[in-house]
């Protein structure tokens, strides 16, 4: 698109145009002349100049602070936080794991700053999210009960849809699409970085939404990167629909969606709950 | 996540199938028995309708007609005709690349069925668009004038904002990021498909467009894809903000955005351009 | 990471301009006074040359030419052409859909310039492939007859496991993951751009092929893109593993693999098949 | 692609095919029976084992350790550690930015447990990669000297090419696309989560390498993730080509490549530096 016989002239006015918007008429004739006398001076010449951008100005955030393994990784200055160690005022009892319009309280207990799941129901987050990422520390009981899928198993559906599954698998073996670190049944975990039952482990989970078309189909699925314990497990991971136990995938279209923590009958427990908005 | 009450005899099953795999050929008797008393309960439940998914249905669309290059390829029943012969309605007249608020009426020139660009202006489609299949044919001047960035040069602004370069460069060198098939000084082509200067070209091209959050940042780069005379040119293409002339991409929040077919002092003529929203 | 030599008065400039654009117009004069002095220095160095980018080369490509619908669109310059309407030469038979290590030659009937799909055996081309274009055209039977998957129905492999479905989907309803258009039992199409049965219909598709690691996982999916009648019905799409019949993907690690073009029963007529390896 | 009339028994041959495929043929009579029993029972009823998958099994990772500010983030069993807090052993002097073939030690001090930058040299790791996830911490001076690009300056150059920039932006505006988090001159951060000057700060890149093909160009960019101090700054972000102070990024085909720590004359503290293979 480069300009060619009168395209020198005009681009000096451009670039003024861009830098002088805002400047009166008035000033125009001074402009141009300035513009004139630039375009004698090495016009080939590279500038590191060139390349730089001024803007949009990304926003300050306090990271959070990380300590030892009793007492996890605390939010940055930006997040929502779903729970700080002192109670469950951010969620709501979910009877099953689909979101319902329930606003009963949670009754999961909170015992010296943990949360812990419990058969009363699972636990949906009051607020609803879009694109985020999303930490969470979850720890499976240390008494090992059950095995497969049946030990320490919970998880976290973002946009009450999408499960990121939480399980024991140390020395657990299952279906590789159903461990810890897994995609529910649509994403095997690349490692299984999983930590000893009754240690803290982490999720760092960035989702970007889905987005549909009018006709309800999914023209961009979600994608989600997670890592455990650090540990990179699902690397922009396309998400093809909902996270069914039986079947496929379904595509529905929706908008923002809360986070489900799951209760699946074994008491898992959570703590530094929370979520950035990207 | 799967439920836990019948779950026991299920994994069972499981475990048993894969570790099927590793005994020795002198146990397969025992286990092909095994097998098939097991089959009374679930492997045979694998079956085709499991997977199969019954909504939401795709629209119907009925697909444009391609012939000769005489004719090129009429439009899709559920695509916006943006110039379908006969005139320019679709169209403002814009001063220079960057859509401006003009509402006056495109001067250029209809004849044989064909749109040429003229100096009077750029052309700015009056509607505007988001995601979206893009068509278009192109036809450089057959009288062979200029050379490099001189030559046959136009260009097809997405969005306003980000151009797929239009360019005679058949036998005519240039900077590969300006070539025809680029992403303006963005991403070279993969190939130069280029047809004889006043032989019929076309563009089909998929634009995904660019999500930004509140900070005016960009979380997903728009991405497009591009076929040049049926060739694949660019393929999901990051496109990292606008494409400009002197210096790097210029990251700019925006919504939906008008097509804009640039005047370079060339003229370029145009023919069945269509737009369908994805 | 500059240089921080000369870095000093280069920052200040650029801070300049930045904070140019918020003040008022009363003191443009200055500004413009002191642009001009800076100017000497370093804005008018914004040049064009800084980024252009003069190679790599792209090759150069002579494009097929497309006719009327009695034609079709021959193949490129760099293609691998696999069938031309004369002979079957480039293909294996293959009994069932999965590659099998056999090189018998194919059965399927020439006829007319069209390879027709017979029940001695499904297609598999004699090349392999990774990452490709691939252009193909085929027509389903104008005598209709069966309904659902019974009618027209064949399907292209890439790579030998991920299947596009071809189908005779002219008002003629299945579940949606398995429609014409359809990557198969993963995703759904965005529209239904089929032609009338007996019609010449086309398929360009581009396909990324999926990257392993050591383990045998999957680092990258294979994504693919496809056109349908030139209507997007797949955009950049992740295959997630084999398509399978029964159950959900499997993941294989595998190099290159051979295109697979299935019978099913039904006479599905294919011409104009060509590869760009990309 | 389903299979029609006489597709179900074909069918279940297929499925004892892949289940039982290391069993003798003199199993096959015992089997085929089996398998056509299994065809009476509820073929249209839907299980959870149809979507499970068993292999392939992720390998076991055991995570490293995250302590207080003071100690960070240990390595993972299957990382390669570059420093641990002993001595350089793993790295060669390397003059500039860009990868030489020098094999001269690097001369960076070791001091309580931190590798600092010294004029001496740039550092370049001895072994090259490809796809990985890269950990690292860094600290820029406590005390605070210069600004914008001359304040704390450093870089992480993946594959030798592609910076990821190291700055000291508490309270210290730059141009946004050099900003810390930034792939320099290529994208800006989503946020800046600077920690105060002399604070350990961490980065944690996922990065999947380019894929070039024949002509040299670009068939996938290198994509990258980054989360600097837990926060995330850049998603999946393409890299178009090498991170450039003067220019566009350039396109250049290559294989794996080193870790290039830039020196840039300020002292910045470097630990626990370990790198996974993806």
């Amino acid at each position: 698109m480069r300009p060619i016989d009168s395209g020198l002239i005009f681009d000096r006015f451009s670039i003024f145009r861009l830098h002088m918007k805002q400047v009166t008429s008035t000033l125009a004739v001074v402009l141009a002349t300035a513009g004139f006398s630039f375009a004698q001076v090495q016009p080939n010449k590279q500038t590191p100049e060139s390349s730089e951008i001024w803007e949009p100005v990304p926003p300050v955030v306090t990271p959070g602070v990380y300590s030892a393994n009793t007492a996890g990784t605390t939010a940055p200055s930006d997040a929502v936080v779903l729970f700080d160690g002192k109670n469950a005022d951010n969620w709501y009892a979910n009877k099953g794991y689909a979101p319902t319009a329930s606003t009963d309280p949670l009754q999961w207990p909170v015992q010296n700053g943990v949360l812990y799941s419990s058969k009363t129901s699972s636990a949906r987050s009051k607020q609803e999210f879009g694109d985020m990422q999303l930490h969470l520390e979850f720890q499976t009981p240390s008494k090992v009960e059950g095995n497969g899928q049946g030990r320490g198993n919970s998880g976290v559906f973002l946009q009450g849809r999408y499960e990121v599954q939480v399980l024991d698998n140390y020395q657990n073996p299952t279906y590789v699409n159903g461990m810890v670190g897994s995609i529910y049944k649509q994403a095997i975990p690349l490692v299984n970085p999983s930590r000893k039952p009754g240690e803290w482990q982490s999720y760092d989970i960035i989702f970007i939404a889905p987005r549909f078309n009018k006709a309800g189909l999914m023209l961009e699925p979600a994608y989600v990167t997670v890592l455990l314990n650090g540990i990179l497990v699902q690397n922009h991971v396309a998400v093809k629909g909902t996270t069914e136990y039986i079947g496929v995938p379904k595509v529905q279209a929706h908008g923002k969606g809360p986070i489900v923590l799951q209760d699946h009958g074994n008491p898992v427990g959570f703590r530094n709950i929370w979520v950035r908005e990207l």
